[in-house]
């Protein structure tokens, strides 16, 4: 299974410190050696760093570590690859424009005889199940909002129905953003953390580093971090149950729906 | 204005002599200081490297510049701006994907009062005349060639007639690539050289560096390099005649049309 690793804030923040541990799975404490990639928004705009090197020895991802990019959205992703050979073009995250927004996707998982027809809209470039999944997300949003980006409650609930939908084929943990909000779905593994004042210090799992965030942060900074599992190994992650639909905004999840059958919420707003 | 730089070859090359010229150029030996950008098509995938930052004193063009990326096809960007704010919506070069194919763009000119009407597919996420100039040329030739990526011969011809259309709006110099060919447009200012065997030594115009490509390559080699101006001061470059629409394939320039009267050659297919 790849790893997956998101942040939603309220303020421009930079991911050195999370990254700093996700960065050792590709290859280092963790199997996932097939490449990796990390996209920031920035205003509209978005920087996608891709290599389809290991993470734990890439000369980029040496430079995302020590490079403080400051964003409210960050999506990132290490592979083991399962669908489609090792390649640039089956490195995840993947970007695709739409209403005037750059959207990135990255998912872990593994759908079976996934193969949605395409209108020629968002046709995949490379070879795996999760482009494709991205593409026909896209183009199932466009033929229902037509010509603009909706509001957030519909286009949640849209992602939601689609989302069950795309299940009914395996398994599909996914990040995706728009640059506004961030979107989770925790299809078989997936945890998150917001961080709030009063901030405390925190460890990582998969490396012996740690950071006092209360030396450097505000009081109203928020700070919401998703990840396969847990990053560090001293503070309280929730780990979410299979089949949950989340959508962060400013550093907190505030939109929560159950995508199967089960324990999980049923499908509220509580923004 | 802007400063491009083009790259196309028959194996992987890396670009890090052309580009350790180019980068002095944001904000070192020239004025370009607002922004830059580089991408590398490597098979089916695209790495784009973006940043606001000046060229000249960025961390991740000091990457780009040690980090030798082997690619077909490269296209960069150093950006002054004239409209569009400075950031990273507004940096080139920018990214579509049309017929499973990334497309990669990078302009330098002005288009007064472009504003073409957009149906929806590709709409720009930024505020430049360059990303509406590539969103409507990418809008024509969908509209033009349906569902599928048409051979080479209708593409150059297409290009050719909507970089006409364009040119009545102003100065757009630009580079396009999907990937396989490097498509370089001269309306005021491009230079281009063919290296091929016998290989020789180059010595930069921008910075006391030289390269022995003897050395460094196979007698098979070629390699196409494009820029606003030549980039070595030993070394024959064709200065383009405004008005030249060249399409570079395999390190070679294949195809030249006439996109101005005067004394750049008519539309040719010398394939």
């Amino acid at each position: 299974m790849c790893q997956l690793l998101g942040m939603n804030c309220n303020v421009p923040t930079d991911i050195c410190f999370s990254f700093t541990g996700f960065q050792a799975r590709g290859g280092g404490t963790d199997v996932h050696k097939d490449g990796w990639g990390i996209a920031f928004f920035e205003g509209k705009g978005v920087r996608v760093f891709l290599d389809p090197q290991p993470s734990a020895t890439s000369a980029i991802a040496e430079l995302v570590r020590h490079y403080p990019v400051r964003s409210l959205n960050v999506i990132a992703h290490i592979r083991k690859a399962t669908q489609g050979a090792i390649g640039l073009e089956n490195t995840h995250p993947f970007q695709r424009e739409l209403w005037g927004r750059y959207w990135i996707f990255a998912h872990n998982g593994h759908l079976v005889d996934f193969f949605p027809e395409f209108n020629g809209e968002f046709m995949p470039v490379g070879q795996t199940d999760s482009e494709r999944a991205f593409c026909w997300l896209l183009q199932s949003l466009r033929r229902r909002f037509g010509a603009t980006l909706p509001e957030e409650a519909p286009l949640f609930a849209a992602l939601h129905e689609l989302t069950l939908e795309m299940t009914a084929s395996g398994q599909c943990n996914y990040l995706l953003s728009w640059g506004e909000s961030l979107i989770a779905h925790c299809s078989t593994r997936l945890a998150c953390i917001e961080r709030k004042a009063p901030f405390a210090p925190a460890h990582l799992k998969d490396q012996d580093v740690s950071v006092d965030f209360q030396e450097v942060t505000h009081p109203d900074d928020r700070v919401a971090v998703i990840a396969t599992t847990p990053l560090t190994d001293n503070e309280d992650w929730r780990i979410l149950t299979p089949g949950t639909l989340c959508l962060f905004r400013d550093g907190s999840l505030v939109r929560e729906a159950a995508t199967a059958a089960g324990p999980a919420s049923p499908l509220t707003g509580n923004a």
